[in-house]
């Protein structure tokens, strides 16, 4: 278990996917900006706008990053880094929670 | 929307009901506990230990709270209390985002 200390959080969620991805952003003391949100079980295509760290803490998955073709299962707790302005695709098996980290440019 | 600041969280979420409900507990500057939460469209019965403010701030539910027969709707963002040890149910129609605080003894 881990505590987030002295961050401040949106207290609104985040939804998507007809409710079926939600999240809460939070910010750190530094100014970073992240969202923590679980995923129902579906397939889902993210597109992004910045780059991301997503860390999956839990949940069974695959996963298909920008120029891959192939699904490949993602062991959780696993990170993996996505690159601005593309998307990538997720077979999500079972509830995951996940942490995804915006990198400023 | 609303900003909480200089809170912690605990960066894991609370899972129940297969995931269908989700949550991450804060704690306000002032220790106070808070979960935010999202609930999946379902029937649930909550226990509580402690008594609880449940703030619904979006989402179509219906509400039995203790001592009630009936269910009647809740027209969010509306708040209601639940006293300790006792249980109350809900009917979520749509993907409903809530905010539970925690009354110390």
């Amino acid at each position: 278990m881990t505590k987030l200390e002295n961050i401040s959080m949106i207290k609104e969620a985040n939804v998507y996917f007809d409710g079926k991805v939600v999240s809460r952003t939070i910010f750190l003391p530094n100014g970073d900006r992240q969202t923590l949100g679980v995923m129902q079980p579906g397939e889902y295509t993210f597109d992004t706008n910045e780059a991301e760290i997503m860390e999956m803490m839990s949940g069974e998955l695959e996963i298909r990053l920008p120029g891959e073709t192939e699904f490949r299962t993602l062991n959780t707790p696993e990170s993996f880094n996505v690159p601005a302005n593309s998307s990538f695709d997720l077979k999500i098996k079972t509830v995951t929670d996940y942490c995804c980290s915006y990198i400023k440019a």
